[in-house]
């Protein structure tokens, strides 16, 4: 086994298939630092293959059971899978889950399911950034399919199921939910929505109200279909897979997925670019330097304008 | 009269006593860009003697009239006042004051009082640094008491409200508004609390629930008062304005007043550094240099971390 805290022996551990590794290097990427950015170089070059499927939605919408249907159905096709269960409310990771998450302990057993919950903690920009690290981990060690289950509909979460190659927006009748779906953001994100727990009342103008609101969106290209699904009872999962399949060949066709792929990691560098001057601004506002600016400020000889820009002017030439 | 648009002939104007400058040259601020810049260096060095009061509080609960009681209060002491009405949602300034703000109407022809609204315009970092800006000009101009209203609870206006010498929290019986307020992070700026509409049930509730929340958020050293008003009837102004003397008097005392100041200017001035960091971090990422660098993470040779810290490096030595 390798050595608990070394990224060389763990990243070749985890290469070679061992799960721990793999679940040791996640935890690294999440805490930050020097760690985490050797781990990172080391995983990139490797990753790139992996197939990144995001499922959002309200809570209690069925996001969970329709994940474990979804492992069910990869797994019927002889694939290994990766799931990242992403929380940004909660300060646990990793260890939560086998608690948490029990409808998902059917493939707990399973080698070729590797399940992991992702919560706050250390990494520079927070979750999102470092969920996209993890899913690289898993994608590195030859996981064709990773799926990213997001607990809520806030900000983050948006942004992480958003950052997916096909985003899944999981829906319930009878919540109001398509209005809430439109406020968050979700229509925009959406490649596929899934109406859950259509056996129920309100399943027709839910899919009305989405309809007319994808109709007013105006897409481009790509129409997301919208499929019924009754999770808790397996019904509808296979036409959930084929319309996941029928997004992903529609952007393997004409270079949409090259150019997705690009446009994320554009925006990924842009906002690592964004934090890292962050903390340097934070730096260059303490310290004796700074002390003697801002009394200069006080004292009303300096406006607040002309000392920023002597500081950016002396951080950034 | 000093021409349109020149800095330094509006600026001699508006120390002369001319109004008309004087709104000109705020409205240059809000714009932002070079002539803000130049505005600002040269008012500066003239501010720091006017004192502030902010005036913040939920819609509704009488803000407005109660900061028209105070003008007349401050008139009648003989002082010249400025008064910044600040509206975070809308996109108009200047020009819409006069048809907005009809209780105020009593003062438009008086030459000691001058009041401006103020929006959402080009100031690098919005509306909280203008605002500061805006301060400035009237107090280098010889204001000696600058009123700030804000038009709700949100962020910016809390931003706003919080960063005056003295704060006002205007609140209303019956309305929830003790739990609001402290949702709002109301009760960590209020120097100073008002319970309007005080004829109306709930106040005892109100005042209660206050003097039960203050006791718990523990703070230091000044206990903020809770002053009852009907402001319409103009009951309770004389109370308010002794008890935004009593809090000046402790804040002139043991250099409070100083110390305050300087904090605020500290964190102007490194928001104003967060800010043109931002701007250069936006740059950064786009042009042909980065479009190179975009190609290697692209192609997998070079990963997003490695590619920010080369930008970062290229940006800020």
């Amino acid at each position: 086994m390798a050595r608990r805290r070394d990224p060389t022996a763990l990243t070749e551990a985890a290469l070679s298939g061992d799960r721990g590794a793999m679940a040791r290097l996640i935890s690294m990427v999440e805490e930050g630092g020097d760690p985490a950015r050797e781990v990172g170089g080391a995983m990139f070059p490797r990753a790139g293959k992996a197939y990144t499927i995001g499922i959002t939605g309200a809570p209690g919408a069925g996001k969970s059971t329709l994940t474990d249907r979804l492992i069910g159905r990869i797994r019927k096709e002889g694939d290994s899978v990766g799931v990242l269960a992403v929380d940004p409310t909660s300060p646990f990771s990793g260890g939560a889950l086998l608690g948490d998450r029990v409808r998902m302990q059917d493939h707990a057993t399973d080698h070729d399911v590797f399940i992991r919950s992702m919560a706050t903690r250390g990494h520079l920009g927070g979750l999102a950034l470092a969920t996209r690290e993890a899913i690289r981990v898993l994608d590195a060690c030859g996981l064709p399919w990773v799926l990213v289950e997001t607990v809520g509909v806030g900000q983050v979460e948006i942004e992480v199921a958003g950052a997916s190659d096909t985003t899944v927006v999981v829906l319930t009748p009878g919540t109001g939910d398509s209005v809430q779906a439109s406020k968050a953001g979700l229509l925009e994100v959406a490649d596929l929505f899934v109406i859950n727990k259509a056996d129920r009342p309100g399943t027709q103008e839910l899919e009305r109200d989405l309809e007319f609101m994808l109709h007013l969106s105006d897409r481009d290209d790509w129409q997301p279909p919208i499929v019924r699904t009754v999770a808790a009872a397996g019904e509808g999962t296979d036409d959930v897979w084929s319309a996941i399949l029928e997004h992903r060949r529609y952007l393997e066709r004409d270079g949409h997925l090259v150019e997705r792929r690009k446009q994320r990691l554009r925006q990924e560098v842009a906002e690592i670019v964004a934090r890292r001057l962050e903390l340097r601004a934070a730096d260059a506002c303490r310290g004796e330097a700074f002390e003697r600016l801002l009394a200069d400020v006080t004292g009303h000889q300096l406006d607040p304008y002309a000392a920023a820009a002597d500081i950016v002017d002396a951080l950034a030439g």
